[in-house]
């Protein structure tokens, strides 16, 4: 089984990356890109069943930083 | 409208940054995990309705690295 985990910045948080992105778009002409944001998604192959608590575990402790990140789980 | 633009390294090309979190949930006990990638995936903010063409263009010529990586756009 197979479960994605996406890692965002906060809204409030600046995303430099994501800024840089929209930055080259819009100079490459692209003017109807108005926001980038670049996030982590881990792509994480499972052996069987796993408790829904173990993988925000998963996200909490090891993937994002709680103070400035968020994420997401979904199949 | 906002679109997601999923960039992962190609399945025959090696991911350290995955294999590294795949390490370190092995080592914490979390033995169900076999596989993990890590992603880049692009939130992006447009005014108003975008050609699906222009998506796949950004994606290929800025976002992605073709040699290497393969993309996936979705709403």
């Amino acid at each position: 089984m197979k479960v994605f985990i996406n890692v965002r910045l906060k809204d409030a948080v600046l995303d430099p990356q994501g800024a840089a992105v929209k930055d080259i778009l819009t100079r490459a002409g692209y003017d109807f890109v108005k926001d980038v944001r670049q996030n982590k998604l881990f792509e994480i192959e499972l052996n069987g069943e796993t408790a829904p608590v173990q993988l925000s575990e998963i996200a909490d402790k090891f993937l994002a930083n709680p103070i400035i990140e968020e994420f997401k789980i979904s199949r």
